[in-house]
């Protein structure tokens, strides 16, 4: 593996800890501790930690035994420190490194308040600082090499998507085309799904938050399809509507409302322009189109190790678009009496400020 | 759906609030909120909460603007707050709830430090406590149409593992044979795995955390398949280990060595005992027969509405085995060279104090 990204932003880190005056940080995210040493593990009930120590210099990853050998193989990281189930792992922590920390940074949505009274315990006299803010504008400027992964789980859900697709026809049902997409997902080779596949049909489409069923896809239904795999610790996240049979006249132009909202939205994308003029962008041809009160969700999100993440693409965000970001255009309209359409794309601002749409799959109106 | 099991929760909760002198009690685990409601929903980044204001006599369920018609449908709690994206939600508990709590009731684990960072400018004089043991307490004790469900999930996987077992055979990879397994657990009607499942062959079979890879299976392998799967808001997790071909007279050994740990530890599962006892039956029986080296986690774990839950069963907890526990038991012998074998099985303590195993899955060594 080629160490030197997980060096620089190692780097920025040991920089920020300075700039701020930390003596400590202590990272418990596993996303995040994969971001700086390369090694991934879900520890679960336990802990696992990335802790700088600024006074001795050095850096330590914290893990629960029965990781060590998959941490030594997979992190440059010198210090391997193993937690048995039988000890504290916050005495573990505070035996090793230096006990008189000012000022510890922490992640403050991923700390739970439990670990934070236990890390109080053992350094009663710190005072504490968030590092999520720092940590997310490193995350929202992705480089290259994370680039080509998230590419990568993109095509591979593309793939899945037209193999849907083909087997998807009148009569089966949404949980059963569920299983053929997950089946799919495994057998191309990807991690597995990023998040829980959304396959709805006909008036269910416009469901939100809807969950697939036993419901059967039936003649002139939308069928939505909203899914992503995780592979190299990168996520993808794409819908696609198809119209089963002929469909109506509405249909179709529903359809081709969000295309153009998605388009628009695409074409917003400008360095220096606010992420904030993206969403409005696609809101405003639904609005105009006279469907304004059936796109009631930001336009899109951030997406990198987590199918979550910054920048928000929200109407109120006067955030700037910035070289580097990876997020969702996703417009839709939901009608609970005609069902739902959202044209989901996945756009990168690369090095140069172009923008990249990363997804290929085609977005005209598909009968299947 | 039946709401008699979801009062009788509340109350236990309200009465605890009583002896413990707690004004307010916010709960926000998506799965506790499910246990106290009957409502479930993954609010992701945004957050939800039960919470009970012990002035007002009320309870209150806060949830994201796009759950108002899934909580209002799910719950029979009247009042059902709903919190949009650009509202602050701890300004919206604050306005709605009684300001002057002295105590606070929260679970620590649950909670971020973020999260309780925004609670305490919203309450800056309250005293906050923590709720896990109490809510653990209850879930400990499963009610019989837990364990309806708890069986329902159990049988589900068992029939996943007879299918797995069909189709499994020399040359196919750990990856394929998965896709297979999920592919069953979405075809039966399940919500599908209750945890990534672990399907490793050969000397894979012998890796603690390992995950599947493009590894075949090849003659004399052990196959080990650990997977569980969520039905109706409850998990299953079993495990069972199949040998390739003939394999070797010490595999043969090795297998029925934890056949009969498997075996001991049900059998020192006795009301009033500890639970600790159950896994040193099984250690022992190991240790004995010569394998002490190559079992090195403990024996089982609670399992319900997650997959891993309390109680520990594991060498050194004193607790006392109660009616109403449910939990895996799940000896094994992992050997670097020749692979891992382990049986896992699902034990629940009826309200007789009965054991009950609930796996019907034959032990017996299974040749493919």
């Amino acid at each position: 593996m080629d160490n030197q990204p997980f060096h620089s932003r190692l780097a920025k880190l040991r920089n920020h800890m300075n700039n701020e005056e930390i003596d400590l940080l202590i990272i418990t995210s596993p996303v995040n501790i994969f971001y700086f040493t390369g090694f991934y593990s879900n520890p679960h009930e336990r802990i696992m930690a990335l802790v700088i120590d600024a006074e001795r210099k050095d850096e330590y990853l914290f893990v629960p035994l029965l990781d060590f050998d998959t941490a030594k193989n997979a992190s440059f990281i010198q210090n391997i420190v193993t937690i048995s189930d039988s000890e504290d792992p916050y005495q573990v922590f505070a035996s090793t490194v230096s006990k008189d920390a000012s000022m510890i940074g922490v992640e403050k949505r991923e700390l739970s308040l439990f670990q934070y009274e236990q890390l109080v315990s053992k350094f009663p006299k710190s005072n504490w600082t968030d590092l999520e803010s720092f940590i997310t504008s490193l995350r929202i400027n992705k480089t290259p090499d994370e680039i080509t992964k998230i590419r990568s789980a993109i095509h591979m859900i593309e793939e899945v998507m037209e193999a849907g697709r083909k087997v998807a026809k009148v009569g089966i049902t949404e949980l059963d085309l569920l299983a053929e997409l997950e089946y799919h997902m495994r057998k191309i080779g990807s991690d597995g799904p990023s998040f829980d596949p959304i396959v709805l049909t006909g008036k269910r489409a416009s469901l939100p938050h809807g969950t697939p069923g036993r419901v059967a896809i039936e003649n002139n239904d939308f069928l939505l399809i909203d899914m992503g795999v995780r592979t190299e610790g990168y996520c993808s996240d794409i819908t696609r509507t198809f119209l089963v049979g002929e469909g109506t006249k509405e249909q179709e132009k529903i359809y081709n409302i969000v295309l153009e909202a998605n388009q628009k939205a695409i074409e917003a994308v400008q360095v220096g322009e606010s992420l904030g003029k993206i969403d409005i962008a696609a809101r405003e041809w639904i609005k105009n189109s006279g469907y304004g009160d059936y796109f009631n969700n930001r336009v899109g999100h951030g997406m990198g190790m987590e199918v979550h993440e910054a920048p928000s693409v929200h109407e109120l965000n006067t955030d700037l678009v910035a070289p580097g970001m990876v997020f969702t255009i996703e417009p839709g309209i939901y009608i609970p009496e005609i069902g739902g359409v959202r044209i989901e794309d996945n756009v990168y601002v690369n090095e140069n400020g172009e923008v990249e749409v990363l997804t290929r799959y085609p977005r005209e109106l598909i009968r299947i």
